[in-house]
Formats: C-alpha cells, structure tokens, sequence
C-alpha cells in the first residue's frame, strides 16, 4: 500500500504543517500503524489501540485543527499509566488489568486533541534503568541494537527515536524519563514532582513518581507538559505548580557540575569528552561553570534502593507480592524484597536522613541557577548488563537518583556527539518550579549539540525564537498542596 | 526567712512591674526556689539549677531591665529538652546524659533574658497524656490531686499552675503540650510544626514535635513563642514561619465544631456543658459556629498510635531500647514496641493514607477561620487511669492528635468553668502560620470564661488593648524550608 506520509516528521511543527495541507488525524493513524508494522520491533509496544476506534477517534476530531495544542498529534503511553479500555501491565503480565479511567495526565492529553496509539514496554513495575527486566521482548536501541534501550521507559523512548509517535509518556522515579531519553538521542523531560497528577498510574515509590515526556524537542516535550500539567484536587501529591511559557534563555546563568573528582564515565574517555564539549558549549550559551562536590548528591541517592525508599517499591505492589512472587521478573523480585530489611522505624529515618541532606544541600542548590551532568556514565551493551543486571543498572543512576529524592526538576537533551557515534547525553536540574528554565537553556543546548535527532538522521532542531525569560529573581513559585 | 515576694504573680506583667519598683533578678530566683521548696510536690521537678549558679545568671542580667523581652522571667524547662550543664533524663533515669549544650529554643530563651530553674517531669519520652508514666513521683495536679495531672508535659503544666514559675516549655507531638494545660487551668501554646525549632530535644516522632508553651495568660505564651520561633538552618524540621504580632481577633470569624454526633466528653454532662459554654462566649466574639464531621480527624489520628506514626517513637531510641529495654516504664515499652508490627512498606503507606487524609480535609478546614473543640472529652482520677493506663489515655487525646498530623496549630485555653470545679478547657486550632490569629481569639475567650488561673485562685486576664488584626486574606505565609 502506498505511504504519502511515509516521510513526515511527526514532530508537532511538521505534523501542523501536513495538516495544515489537508492531511488528516486519520491519515496519520494510518501512517503511525504502518511506521510501527514496518519498525518490525515486538519490543516496543505491549498492545496497540484498537485500530478502527482509534481512526474513528481521530475522524471525529473533524477535518481541520480547532486550536487545540495537541490536536491529532499521535502519542504512546508508557504501561504503567492507564488508557482506558486497554489492559495495564507494568510489564508484569499476572498483574494486568484493564483500566476503566484515563489516568489525568491520559486524560488531558484526549482533551487536548492527542491520540493514543499504545502502550509502551518497560522495566517491570518501572524498575530499572536498563530496559532488559521485561518479560517481552527487550525494545532495540534505535541508536545502536547491541546497547539497551535503557529504561524503565525502554518502549516509549525507542517509539519517539524511531519516529512512530511524536511523543510518548513515560514515567520517571530514579531516572526512568531520562536514562532512555539520553541512550536514544531524544530528549526527556522530568518535571518537578507533583506537576503532573499521577493518578491512574501504578505507584513505584508513590512520593516521588513523576509522568515524563520523550519527544524529538524541547518545544514538543513541553508543549506535552504544559497540556497536563496542573493541579488536580483528587490526587494527594498532586502540586500547583506554574507552568510557564518556555522564555529566551538568560544571558548569564551560573550551572553546577560536579567536580573532576565526583564525575564519573565508567572508564569511557568518549564519554568524558562529549560531556566537557558539551560545558563548552554551555559556557558559550552565557553559563558560568560552577564546580561542586557531587558526593552528597550521591549520598542522597543512597537513600533510593540501598535504602528505606525500596520499600515504596514494596508497598505499591503488597498484595501482588505476596501472592504471585513467582510471577515477578527475578531481577526486579530481588530488588524489591530487598525492603524487607527495613522495618518502619527505618523509613521514618531515612526520611530524617533525607531533610538533613536536603537542607544541607540547599546551600549548594541556591548558589546555582542549575545542574548541569552527564545523563548516564557510560552507554553499556545488553550483553553488559546482562552480566550485571544489578551493578550496571546502577551505574546508570549515578546522576539521575537523587533528583526526585531532592525536589528538583530535570531535562535531559542530547549532547555533543561522541566520535564513535554513541550516544551521549546531558540533564539539566533544576529547583522545583523550574521547569520552564530548564526548557529555555536545554533547547538551545540542544540545537548547538548538533546530535541527529533519535534514529531518524534528521539535523537537531534549530532553538526558536522566544520573548525574553523572566528576570532570575522571577523564578517561579511552587505551591506545595 | 521572710518572703517579701511572696504574694507577687510570675506573669510578665507582675514581674515588670515588680521589676521597676526595684525588685531584682536574684530576688526572684530567691523567691522561686522558695516555692518550690514550699510547694513539697517532688514529683514536678526531675533536677534544678543550681541554685548559687542561677543567682549569679541573675545578677549578671543587671539590676535593671535592659529592654530584653524575657529579661529576669523565671522558667522551667521539660526534660526531655536539654539544658546545658543539667541532666536530659525524658524520664528515664537510664538514657540520662548532660546536656553540652543548650537546645535551641532554650538558648533563645536565655538571650531573651530568661532564666532556667529546672527540668520538670514527664511521661517518659513524651509518650503519653496523662503525665503518670514516669518512673519519678507523679506531680500532684494543681487543679484537684485527684485527677491526672496530664501529660506528657506534667511537670512543666503543674509548675506554671501553681505559679512557681512565669512559664514552661512542653514538647507537643500528639497533645503534651494542650491536654496538662487543660487539666490545670492554664494555657498552652502547640506553635506550628517547625516554628520553633527542635534541635536539642529529644524526639518522639521527629517529623511532628513542636517545643510549647505553659502560661497563665495568652500574651505570655505568645511573648514566650516569639522569643523561640524563627528559621534555623541547622535544623532540619525548622520551617520559616512568620509570628506576627497578635492583633484584635477579628470581628468575624467562622469557628468549625464537631457536630453533636461527633462529639465525646466520656459521659461526662459537665464537661458538656461546659464546652457548650464557652460556645456560647464564641458566638459572642463574632465567631460563627460552623459544625464539621469529625470522623475524618479522628481517623487521622488513628495513624498516631495505631499506625505507622509510632515507629518514629520507636525510631527515636533505637538503640537504647535495644540495649535497655527493661529500663522502660512498662506502658510506653508496650506502646513503643507496638512499632514492630510496621514494616518500612506500612511507613509509607501511613504517609500515603495521611497525604489522601491531608488533601480530603482540606476543603473542610478551608471553610472555617479555625476550630474549637474540647481540649479532652473529661478529666480522669489517677485511680481511674492507673487501672486503664492505655484507654483512658487514648480519650485524653481524641481532640489533640490529629494536630500535628495535620499540620495545624493550637492554643489551648480555659473554658468557662464547671460547676464542680473540675478543670475544662477548650482548645482553638488553626492553619500552619496562623499562630498571631489563634491567640488574638483565644485571650478574648481566655478573658470571657471566669476560670480562675492555673491552682492561683487569680482571675483570668483581661484581654489587652490590641491593634487591629490584620484582615482575613493577610494570612500568614508558612514557606516551608
């Protein structure tokens, strides 16, 4: 059968354009189930929407755009986020059920005109960074098939890379928004917690969950934040944060990196070197560099699986536990019974433990406008981390485990490329509330990374043009509900 | 040895006016170690100053007043808050260890002027309400013998009431500062979770102690809490709240009460009537009575000692409890090891559950200005606690625990008396940061009620000239640190 969109960028700006030439949201699904057929990747997706609902999803948003900022745009959805009507697994199939609601964030993205065609694969019950703990097939690296695709966000960021979907959800506790945007070339926005509702989203450790967005640019994947973002009274860690307008980046702005000491590549001089293009390039942006002791931020992170905070992990899934242990992938089983050293007087002190270091850390934090790190170490094949499920996992948190433990937000974008064409990313942190400063300084770090977009060869976006950001002492506020 | 200050009141006002007619400090500290030698109740306090040491303080404040706010005012100190150079017992001559330095609030208090005579007796490590689990002698209750004097902070309630000193800090985690209060006629300030710092204190639960204070009028207890709040960074739990100065009460407010089906005075048809009393006097202070479903607070509260919350007790002596268990009054070793039963799991769920209990109630306390409910259902004999040490306890704190839970504060005050003279007192509750509101309303009813002060036989105080308070929607801010 033939494909006119067979070339179409599905990133917003290409899609507006195709519908603005009278292409249709059914055109799209078509081309969407055709992409995904073609892909020939079992691994990406756990299940599909029902293809004639969603084309008649799509004809009933009528022929022309209404206004809507996501109108007819295909989207994937990580499975642990309910899509009603279709079946929620978290990668775990004894576990699954058919979701009756949209979670909020589902539902925000339908009223604003989105189309879901999916549901994405992942590291069970968001476990992991790599993306192997899945008992389907393991998605490819659309950067390069002998790496993981990283994880747990392993189906939807590999969706996004390959082009099937212009953006994709997924959901973000220790890195799981990050870790596959960096392996895939794409980017990923983790925003400040309790931003997005998380409601209708099977807990990982329900007080830092936060749903992310992989998408081809920083203007995409905000424009998704901003569309479900918001306060939501029904949710308990539901926030009110404001989302504003993605302004220009400032002229001056102080970035924190960790000292030469407390950074870490695993042993990979590429990966080192892409990083300090990358500081060059943010110092030519106008960031003054600013060095800083990393190991209490890794102390924090600490706290996350070699402490207390695994038994989030536990509580979200007790009753499954106890009954179907033997259905639960055995690295992730591991894992999360790990919690059973910990009794209840132990969470209490390691949330102690966490206020200290967060107040201890607020100096530091405050003497910066933002983070700036490596996304990951080091890229590691499936054959690697097959060896060491556990360590190399791990070594994928180092700059990503700390960051809901501390409140903050996060971008990761692509970074300057490495000469072996691997890829190589870097995420930007910021306070929460920050997450439109984030996206001003992360799209034009982007678009100077000159990384080809995911898996698809096409150049990084150019940065657009924007008003001017707010003043630095118009940071914006989170209300914590 | 004559006792020319014998009759002279420790309430601020008295003691400046003492003061400028050329009283001294030392005098006072003369005085006050001669009442309590007079009072013959050993149980109130656990050690004293040194009395020689203490007069020399004194003496180096200068024979005049020097502005300081707290400058000459005698003041006791709960046990389990450390003093530097006297003993912390909490009640358990076992964990004792002296203090190298002061805790926070209490260096605040003598930079204030203020003058430490000695540590009082408690319920051992602040767990309980009825001021009898101690291993030291109980104190007598200032009000009737008879009765419990209150806990845990039972020492410190009993030695302001009997006026030995001008006032007392309480630690308050699930009523200890409110319900001895209650019980001995006088007043209690709960200030906002963090508002004054806990650095220095031994904690029960952690994450909700508040450090309080035992007066016999509001305006010294305010005079004494903001001598105490204010931000400090070494702490961890220290929030920024602002204590403004107390204004007018305002001239309408809206009092949320528990409905007649939700409310429990143990049978008792005085404590009844004399709760609907003092409802009375708030409908004549502009307060419109509004009736809330308390079922949802009392669940909170559910979490305290049934839930998960006890661990942070449990937490708090690890180690002593492990090596020292039989050194553990016998009640709160029962309470205490009530923690195992919890997991780290359960911990979270407990903040799960308080996060959706949280949010839930937030529209109902959102309706009112602040609330007003019995500070207990009825007071207790010793006999009749001694033989239902667990269940009567309970009772003490229907109407306290869900406070700090919440992150609410409280200022208990005498009610409009009893007819058989049995102490009922009445506790108003309000937003976090909403302390100024809660006291510019309380000393109007403080005032109103004719309670005769502490075991003083004074009349309550009039209700000083204030400056308007400040309209409704200038709340104050809690920013949390």
């Amino acid at each position: 059968m033939a494909r006119p969109l067979e070339g179409l960028g599905l990133d917003l700006a290409s899609l507006a354009a195709a519908y603005a030439g009278g292409t249709t949201p059914a055109d799209v699904v078509d081309e969407v189930f055709a992409r995904i057929e073609a892909c020939g990747d079992p691994g990406i997706f756990i299940s599909l929407a029902d293809r004639a609902a969603l084309r008649a999803a799509a004809e009933a948003l009528g022929a022309t755009p209404d206004g809507r900022a996501l109108w007819g745009v295909p989207v994937a959805v990580k499975d642990n986020i309910d899509v009603a009507g279709l079946e929620t697994t978290a990668a775990c199939p004894a576990f699954a059920y058919r979701a009756a609601e949209d979670a909020v964030a589902v539902s925000r993205l339908k009223a604003a005109g989105a189309l879901i065609v999916g549901k994405t694969n992942l590291d069970q019950f968001a476990t992991g960074l790599v993306g192997l703990r899945t008992p389907y097939p393991v998605p490819l690296n659309a950067v390069d098939p002998s790496l993981v695709p990283g994880g747990s966000s392993s189906g939807s960021a590999v969706a996004v890379a390959k082009g099937l979907v212009a953006f994709a959800l997924g959901t973000d506790t220790a890195g799981s928004g990050r870790v596959p945007a960096g392996l895939n070339n794409i980017v990923g926005l983790k925003p400040t917690v309790g931003a997005i509702p998380t409601k209708g989203v099977v807990p990982a450790c329900k007080s830092l969950d936060c749903v992310s967005v992989f998408a081809l640019s920083v203007d995409d994947a905000y424009a998704a934040f901003s569309a479900m973002a918001g306060f939501e009274p029904s949710d308990p860690f539901s926030r009110d944060v404001r989302t504003a307008p993605v302004g220009l980046a400032p002229p001056k702005f102080r970035v924190g990196v960790p000292t030469p000491q407390t950074r870490s590549f695993g042993g990979d001089p590429a990966a080192e070197a892409a990083y300090e293009a990358t500081l060059a390039d943010v110092a030519a942006l106008g960031g003054e560099i600013v060095e800083l002791d990393f190991e209490p931020f890794f102390a924090v992170a600490g706290l996350l699986y070699s402490g207390p905070f695994v038994a989030e992990r536990q509580e979200a899934i007790r009753g499954f536990i106890e009954t179907n242990a033997d259905d639960i992938h055995p690295v992730t089983r591991q894992i999360i019974e790990g919690a059973r050293r910990f009794d209840a007087g132990h969470a209490f002190g390691g949330m102690y433990e966490l206020a200290a270091m967060r107040r201890a850390l607020s100096g530091p934090l405050g003497s910066v406008d933002c983070l700036l790190v490596p996304t990951y170490p080091r890229p590691r094949t499936v054959a690697e981390v097959s060896a060491h499920p556990v360590g190399l996992n791990s070594e994928f948190g180092a700059y990503t485990n700390f960051v809901n433990l501390m409140d903050l937000c996060a971008l990761a974008v692509p970074g300057r490329p490495r000469p072996d064409g691997l890829p190589a990313g870097v995420t930007l942190i910021g306070a929460a509330g920050a997450d439109a400063r984030l996206a001003a300084i992360g799209e034009r770090l982007h678009a100077m990374g000159e990384t080809p977009l995911g898996a698809l060869g096409l150049p990084a976006p150019a940065a657009p043009d924007r008003a001017p950001a707010p003043a630095p002492d118009e940071t914006a506020i989170v209300v914590v509900g």
